[in-house]
């Protein structure tokens, strides 16, 4: 029997979906789940997206231009210029989600060996993007009490070494919510051109930013064209995580044509996701504003609801739609597994996300959890009803 | 200003997608182009699949399972079964098309450095996943005047070191159409079994098998349940390349473990292609009786005329839509862009594929190109009289 390779016995299985067992096993025993474990949204897609779908005349489902249908490219340059963000058509990549387009740029920019550096906590698959790619990543902690700010640029400056080729920030975060400051990025500017490294920026929560705060992207920093590769996708903009339509968008033509190349390779994204996508740019500005009112109700509840707890600390973050929370608790996985496996209140109980996972560094994040607000309110009050009962019933409580 | 990397800059560019540029000029000027060149059919997507994603009742386009939806992934093992395969819907796991399977194969089972045979000429896209996966591919070269049969198992032997892991076949072939044997596949089990390696087998095209043979699956191989990896597609059986689904299946659990960890990194293969690929799992069979119907009509069509102009050979081969030809000419690619370029008949000319781009052996397939018949009999008839009268007047004939 031939073996598994060493790289892929090193791919790192999803912290979050390893509790799905649980999860299906507490269904099974008949108790109701409230998912606050993972990013996808209830929010239902913009109709203009999903009607088009409906109304597909198309006979045969061809495979698109590598690069993207050319009518969609030029309907997201137009997008940027709408947030701010002046590029060409010709900058753009439809990828096979914000995934494709992560893997597409750490390919494109870094060899085996070389590192990035990414403010943890951090998204986790960009571990295993990191680890199809052979690259390693070098984490520098964010803490909770500052609200997960950027970490200061003598911690960056600590982290460099030889080796080290990119810096990967996401913007507004997942998993902390937190939205980097136009002063914080402008600081990480001067880092970059320093050394001469490339900055990844995955805004794909772009268009959640609450009280007043304006997003602020990389793209705009000043004399880094040949450094930003802007990550995006459709995902959670227009509610459609299943398209799985997402771009790389860059002004480095050098780049632009090597992430191609990878692009043929795979001939196609695809092409329903794509339509769709196309005509959710026509979304009316008033989708946002209801969905961005309906989050901000959601934040406001949990975060108010988590820091009224007794020993739960809960940062207020102005993006996304996550939190991370310090609970009471000895380890966050354990407590997670015991929500599905051993606890429920009135047939019912809470799937979170534990912190663990986000981090890189081995024991940092083990009294924390991420809460996706992705239900709606009245599911969110009964579920963070849950949440209380069951810190005051955990064993492994540590107040 | 950051470099690109070294493995993006040894990424491949296509060699067919590279004429892009003149064929384009072509039709700005006026021309009419026939493509003969890429693998996408002119046959319509079965009703069946289009009106599910015309009623798509969905609200929220959201993630389906990492492996992919478990209706789809039962109904696929179904399908399976119908076509004389067994396996449980739990040895299949849904991709982003064939391309996916095959990267998550390669890097599950092979480390960079190591190496995987493949008979050439092969499908082109397969140098860039190697790329990507750090693998190194050994040709070994099927013969023009053998119709591409599979190279015998000395040549096998010749080619292996400590290096090699594993065996790519595409069967039946792209870019040959070549139909491998049960004898041929039966001699390559015991050369696996001999060395212990994987051996992918790449049956998306093993609907179009024609003169009453029949297909034999690589999974059917006894003693294999371990060794065999099978890459598949929707994208030409329901002539959905666009949908982007594909799957890889083995029942060697070691491996679809790793493979799911690959899976769970980019979180969910797409959405509305799923429902459109599990809705087609109902096409009639009379579906398929008329596609392979014309395809042999196309095919005997383009062989017979092929093989009556002067100084050509096409083998007449059994399956897939492809033929290979070796023409009168000095260089293939100086061929093919002149076609574009430099000639036309009556505002027409014609796109083919350089068939050196799908050998990998340097100078090999010089005078020969890939026809892919995927357009009616009239339009191929046509180009067919277009490319005679280019092959006369092309200066760098070699008759």
């Amino acid at each position: 029997m031939p073996d598994i390779s060493e790289r892929g016995k090193s791919m790192p299985e999803s912290p979050i979906r390893k509790l799905v067992p649980y999860a299906e096993a507490a269904k099974a025993k008949g108790l109701e789940v409230y998912h606050l474990n993972i990013g996808q949204p209830d929010i239902e897609s913009p109709t203009v997206a999903l009607d088009k779908i409906r109304n597909l005349s198309e006979k045969v489902i061809e495979y698109s231009h590598s690069a993207g249908n050319e009518s969609y490219r030029r309907g997201l340059a137009v997008y940027y210029e709408s947030v701010g963000i002046q590029v060409s058509y010709e900058d753009i990549l439809v990828t096979t989600a914000g995934s494709e387009a992560i893997v597409f740029g750490l390919m494109s920019c870094l060899n085996p060996g070389d590192e990035v550096i990414i403010p943890e906590p951090f998204y986790t698959n960009y571990n295993g993007f990191a680890t199809m790619s052979g690259v390693k990543v070098t984490p520098i902690t964010a803490q909770i009490d500052d609200g997960f700010s950027l970490p200061s640029m003598e911690e960056f400056e600590k982290s460099i070494n030889e080796n080290t080729k990119a810096i990967m920030l996401c913007n507004p975060n997942n998993p902390t919510g937190y939205l980097y400051s136009q002063d914080e990025l402008e600081s990480l500017r001067d880092f970059v051109l320093k050394h001469d490294l490339y900055l990844f920026s995955d805004e794909v929560y772009r268009e959640f930013c609450y009280d007043g705060k304006k997003h602020f992207s990389a793209m705009n920093l000043e004399g880094l064209d040949e450094h930003v590769v802007l990550i995006d996708s459709v995902s959670k903009r227009y509610s459609m995580c299943g398209a799985r339509v997402g771009t790389i968008v860059s002004r480095n033509k050098a780049l632009m044509s090597t992430v191609l190349k990878y692009a043929q390779a795979r001939l196609s994204p695809p092409s329903f996701g794509q339509i769709a996508a196309e005509a959710a740019l026509e979304t009316p500005a008033s989708y946002f504003t209801e969905v961005k009112e309906e989050y901000v109700r959601r934040r406001d509840l949990v975060v108010e609801t988590l820091n009224k707890m007794e020993g739960v600390f809960c940062p207020k973050p102005s993006g996304a739609f996550y939190v991370i929370a310090r609970l009471p608790i000895d380890d966050c996985d354990k407590f997670c597994q015991w929500l599905l496996e051993a606890f429920s209140h009135e047939g019912k109980t809470v799937m979170l996300a534990p912190a663990s996972g986000f981090y890189a560094t081995p024991g940092l994040g083990k009294d924390e959890v991420r809460i996706a607000y992705v239900l709606n309110t009245e599911a969110l009050t009964q579920a963070m009803k849950v949440l209380e009962i069951a810190l005051k019933e955990y064993p492994g409580r540590t107040i």
